[in-house]
């Protein structure tokens, strides 16, 4: 029912499109088509309602607790985009009636939505129907939308309702004060409302505007205001071959937005800022403003990326499209206090929050392609070092330790506790990431030191770089335990990668990742004792760095690094994991969807066998890949791969890219497709939830750093392509030491263009090359 | 759409039905067939979700408030009726497929709800459906229901998922913390929640019985334990001939309950004692459960109240029974500390607040039929003197000031002080009724004694009633304004039944009514004074009576009644009334549904014009009609019912009395058939947000008050028959002074049997009759 071969010219592989209409699909069609610009993300619910329709309108870093005993989340806000459609007085549905011609769209490029159809009524007539809708690049604020409907066979009554809708909520939770509902002029229809317990103003307003025929609709509507609901009512009689155009237009505005979030905030200033922007926007109609956004799609997205597959499949350029369009769309850039939530802008899952999904999956790409962006999402977690060092000390250690869930910077932990029903208990299952799910931590100071090692950014790591991984470094030096036995450090009950394992003693990914943790700070430390005396002095004074360095040294000398077995050089996933039994997972390798190995066994059981949710030794030799041989990868990589579920969406990618450093190109190939069906697959219900934000950054990590090869070690750039058989070519854009390099490779060659003309080394295969230009580079 | 004639042989009359599935008249049809037992009340909504459902539970006295800008509200609960039905993988509705044989039936009699059709799949499968539904009179915490599918043409799959969903909401407003869900035995489905302000605990059990061709199913259902949601999904594969029985029973235990509300409350004690009944329920089954229920109603309902009507239009019968079924349903008869909310247990209409409504339209047919109930009733407004003194504190009055609209006795004032959209301002209209809307405290002090006057019940008197009249009376002392230029005492800036009359001076009902509260008080003083010194010290003691009796005597004499001006016997309904403008309300009475006059005036406009909403001056001819002549009654009738629009449900019963006792037989059944469609007439949204209690009071009130003409005046029983010209005969019991009395009445004769046998005298058509077993009253 998905389609992705409908664009046609200018818009051939930009058009993901949904060509029947299914009930059943809903969730899944809202998430992957949702419109965002990382300070709002709008699920692409149908204007007219469904029962299966997941209706969210979020906006970023608006985070809210419903009670004591939830946690903060993005509270789904009033709706705007639900109309109530009644031709001649019968309720209009795609259920019901005749559907002819039906196409739903989101053009990429344009980031567009559009929905076309024609419908006939029970009594027979007929109506064609356009909805176009927008989430603007270029006013954060501003929301379109569209609808035409034209008459093709009689007269009918047409009308709508339409307004501001506040009996929404995050699933039952409600995060909203009633508020105020207000109607200007009987046309601009506003609500002002706060958030129950984080205190945040949020000012809606919304407008209709009524063309029939090219003639402004000069009738007032009928006014409503009821409960947590405001609307207009419009009533329009159409002759046969008349035609109603009906624009929409609304715009967000928030006390969380920098420019409110004042010592001298006024309310006033809000509500006069919001209305102002609407009535500006009004003046222009959706038209003008949507060429504005789609513009900036082009200057901030599209010609800035040039991003270019040539494949034997074009699935895999509008692949990277979407992953593209999804990066953009979820991603807070505008402000560096918020972090980018692990189902996007695009749905209630994991409550908008960040995991370290953001550093590992898709922070990567930020560094690469629009290291500003990157510096902005890292200087959130610099803030959120206030939370982390809460989280520490709750939990009895020094230093940081970042929350498993981050939502405001300075709110610790938010991990819920309660997760899905337990088959033999009745129970809901304890969720434990919250507790001892730590490898975040050194994920976030690695990330750090990615970023660093790529841009060369020597300002970040004065002013926020050193201290996040100082401060980390404490952290796991104050949470290794000696154990008397071996004489050595161990990280015991902790949940790695694979959360089907709880409580397990030394998980390789921890341990290993710790450890690296500790080694970077001792290396800052040194240069910034040698090179940067003030700096040195001022963390010193803060973090007493003189005295942890000791530690640091003697400690990660002593931690113990889990090794290959001599046997197979098999690294075990943890202390008990490779005694465990192991179950054939062929069956549930086969289901459609995930979790399917939860309807026969509960968590205590899975733990108690080999079966990995996701990329755990696997990731390792990923991330740290320098300090593991091919052979220990093939090994490992052969031992996991069929013991893994993939049940997480974090997990694909990382297998992709390990398989083709493997020279396994066509399983690389296939976990390639694999992964971007996370969200474009035929399966019904994956994305219900939101799309999955780490498994679309690993979309573009398997194409750059997995068959573009690149990647950056000891400081130095690495170019080694290994493209799939069935690419022909690839062209992109990155960026190294602050210099935009636009490359293209084929099966046989990589060119290179230094777009500052400024001197760029790198290795490609083994051998060094140099150039200030261009340069071409034969494969064999 | 709606069908009264369907019931046959013992259920002719009995049968409140629907005979076509209509998706815009869900909300209604869910109202007035909703289920209730005074404990709890549930919306008919039908099984399968509809967009439009309004899909309520509500349990009476459980009330919250969502934050300090909400009043407090009856919260509805988690559901429990909701089943995602699916045949062959797709969704079942209604709107979709084929639909024959369609009937939804509310069984008045036995209180059983039933919706039975044939379906035919989009594949042309057939099959029949058969859904039941009751809840229990006998054990007030039981849900009952059941379903049965029958394949009629080919092997399906069935699917349902069922459980318990706490994901509703009061219109976005959540009452409830997620509290905690559990499965035992893969079959008993738990849930417990709190309220988040009031803490009120509510345990909900559900429970599952499948049958296949008689044989139970064995096979475990899959479990699922998401946000606010517990659900058990089953798949059964049916044969061609093959049936599926379901049965699903509910238990709902709250710490409100009086069992529970103890100092040493534990909510172990409350979930095991739910569980338990739960179970034990589970082992009697749907048909012993139903019967039960059965026997109750019959027991508690039909075989007391004997009520019955012979009418040419077999439809008047109906109604009375629908409005017995009603007020069985709505009102906590097992609970002295609740009170009837405005709009039933039927819906979030309200908040389940009280009103005057009940002790103006719904208390005269407890005390007359069921005075253990009135007694309970009045009781609730005794515990209510607490926040009624709150109230007159606040307001810088001294004794008893009854709060507008009533929840826990406590709260006081619970009015909310925000409306519909002003159609000038585009703001929402202020509802001024919880300041200034003052008349309940008499009205309560009237019910008061009406009570007393009926059933004699001195020990009552002597526990409550009196200190109720004291201390309402306390109020309107230091409530009334001297007037140095006319040297009376006025009421100024109130507003009367009359709710389109805003802020204005001495309304006429308040003024008497006000008067007629200090009288009672004074009666009564001297009544105690000279016969229950005991009792007169002790609230003496308590209320300084001595002081203000004089202060009664004094301002009483003083406070102005306004009297029938001598042109034409009219009396203003407040100072400023008759001089405003007029305007021909023709066109909005000729409307389907009330406020129409909204869509073209504000409240404000409709303030300065000859426009009253329901019975104003008309209830003070029928609660005080002994202070005014049959002429003074005729004229004010003539000049107010033209220009009465009835937006309120109140006002029809009231005109139809009046009508009656003026002898306009015609118009007095035309007014009571009116008001018995305000619920059950076609207009498809009147009762969306639940039925009209007081209305359903006032079918009551015209039939007995009214046709019957029962009257207790001065103390004596009246009866002036005036049967409309359509009906036979009427019969019913009722009690006066302790005994049941029954009668029968045709349009020649009043037949009246002392069911005791105790001596019983009273008046008909001005003639004093006395009797001790039986008495027949040839009626001229």
């Amino acid at each position: 029912m998905m389609s992705y071969t409908l664009g046609k010219g200018e818009y051939e592989n930009w058009i993901v499109s949904e060509t029947t209409f299914s009930p059943d699909a809903l969730a899944k069609v809202e998430s992957i088509m949702y419109l965002g610009n990382g300070y709002l993300g709008l699920r692409s619910a149908t204007e007219e309602p469904y029962l299966k329709e997941r209706r969210n309108f979020l906006v970023s870093g608006t985070f809210n607790k419903f009670d004591e005993f939830e946690v903060t989340e993005l509270p789904n806000l009033a709706d705007v985009t639900r109309l109530d459609i009644r031709i001649d007085g019968d309720r209009f549905s795609l259920e019901l009636g005749g559907t002819d011609n039906y196409v739903r769209q989101l053009n990429l490029k344009t980031a567009e939505l559009i929905r076309s159809f024609d419908w006939t009524t029970k009594q027979g007539k007929k109506l064609r129907f356009n909805f176009r809708r927008f989430v603007s690049l270029d006013n954060l604020h501003l929301i379109g939308m569209k609808l035409e409907v034209e008459s093709l066979s009689d007269s009918v009554e047409v009308s709508f309702e339409s307004g501001i809708n506040a009996q929404m909520s995050n699933t039952g939770s409600q995060h909203f004060h009633e508020g105020e509902k207000r109607i200007y002029d009987k046309r601009f229809v506003e609500l002002i409302q706060t958030t129950t317990e984080s205190k945040v103003d949020i000012a809606l307003n919304t407008v209709h505007k009524i063309v029939i025929n090219g003639k402004e609709l000069t009738e007032d509507p009928d006014m409503n205001i009821e409960r947590r609901n405001v609307s207009l009512n419009y009533n329009i009689h159409l002759e046969k071959g008349d035609k109603l155009e009906m624009e929409k237009l609304t715009t967000v505005y928030t006390s969380r937005d920098k420019a409110f979030d004042t010592s001298d905030y006024q309310l006033q200033t809000l509500r006069d800022k919001a209305l102002a922007d609407l009535r500006a926007s009004y003046n222009k109609g959706y038209e003008q403003l949507f060429k504005e956004s789609k513009q900036a799609w082009l200057d901030n997205v599209w010609n800035k990326y040039k991003f270019e597959v040539n494949s034997e499949d074009p699935y895999d350029q509008l692949a990277i499209r979407f992953a593209l369009y999804h990066l953009t769309a979820m991603t807070p850039a505008h402000d560096n206090r918020m972090g980018i939530g692990a189902k996007a802008l695009s749905g209630e899952g994991y409550k908008g929050h960040s995991f370290w999904d953001t550093e590992v999956f898709i922070l990567p790409f930020f560094i690469y392609a629009n290291p500003e962006v990157a510096k902005s999402l890292l200087k959130y977690r610099y803030f959120g070092l206030q939370g982390a060092r809460k989280k520490a000390k709750e939990n009895g250690y020094k230093g940081a330790m970042y929350p498993w869930e981050a939502a405001w910077p300075t709110d610790g932990e938010v991990t819920p506790v309660w997760g899905a029903v337990d088959i033999v208990t009745g129970k809901q299952t304890k969720i434990w990431s919250g507790f001892i799910e730590q490898h975040i931590t050194a994920d976030i100071a690695n990330a750090v030191n990615q970023y660093y090692s790529i841009t060369g950014d020597e300002a970040f790591m004065d002013d926020y770089g050193y201290e996040m991984i100082f401060d980390t470094a404490i952290f796991w030096a104050s949470r290794l335990e000696w154990n008397e036995e071996t004489q050595e450090y161990h990280i015991n009950n902790v949940i790695g990668p694979d959360e089907y394992k709880e409580h397990v003693n030394n998980n390789a990914f921890t341990n290993y990742m710790a450890h690296f943790n500790l080694q970077l700070a001792m290396k800052y430390y040194k240069k910034l004792q040698e090179e940067k005396q003030a700096l040195f002095s001022k963390l010193n004074n803060k973090l007493n760095l003189e005295a942890v360095n000791k530690e640091w040294q003697e400690k990660s000398e002593k931690l113990y690094l889990p090794e290959p077995r001599s046997l197979d050089k098999v690294i075990p996933q943890d202390d008990s994991y490779l005694s465990l039994k192991e179950l054939d997972l062929s069956k549930y390798k086969a289901q459609d969807k995930v979790g399917g190995l939860f309807k026969e066994y509960n968590l205590e059981q899975v733990n108690q066998m080999q079966i990995t949710k996701q990329a755990d030794v696997v990731i390792l030799l990923y991330l740290m890949e320098q300090q593991f041989t091919h052979d220990i990868k093939k090994a490992n990589f052969d031992y996991y791969e069929p013991k893994t579920t993939h049940d997480s969406s974090l997990s694909l990618s990382t297998h992709a890219i390990i398989a083709n450093d493997l020279e396994e190109n066509e399983m690389a190939y296939s976990l390639f497709k694999k992964a971007t069906e996370i969200d474009l697959g035929p399966v019904m219900h994956s994305s219900d939830e939101g799309v999955h934000a780490a498994s679309i950054g690993g979309i573009w990590q398997v194409a750059v750093l997995g068959f573009a090869g690149i990647r950056v070690l000891d400081g130095e750039l690495h170019i080694n392509p290994r493209l799939p058989k069935h690419w022909i070519d690839m062209q992109f854009t990155f960026y190294w030491r602050g210099q935009a390099l636009s490359v293209n490779i084929t099966q046989e060659n990589l060119d290179i263009v230094a777009e500052d003309k400024k001197p760029v080394s790198f290795i490609s295969f083994g051998k060094k090359y140099q150039f200030d230009n261009q340069i071409n580079v034969h494969l064999s």
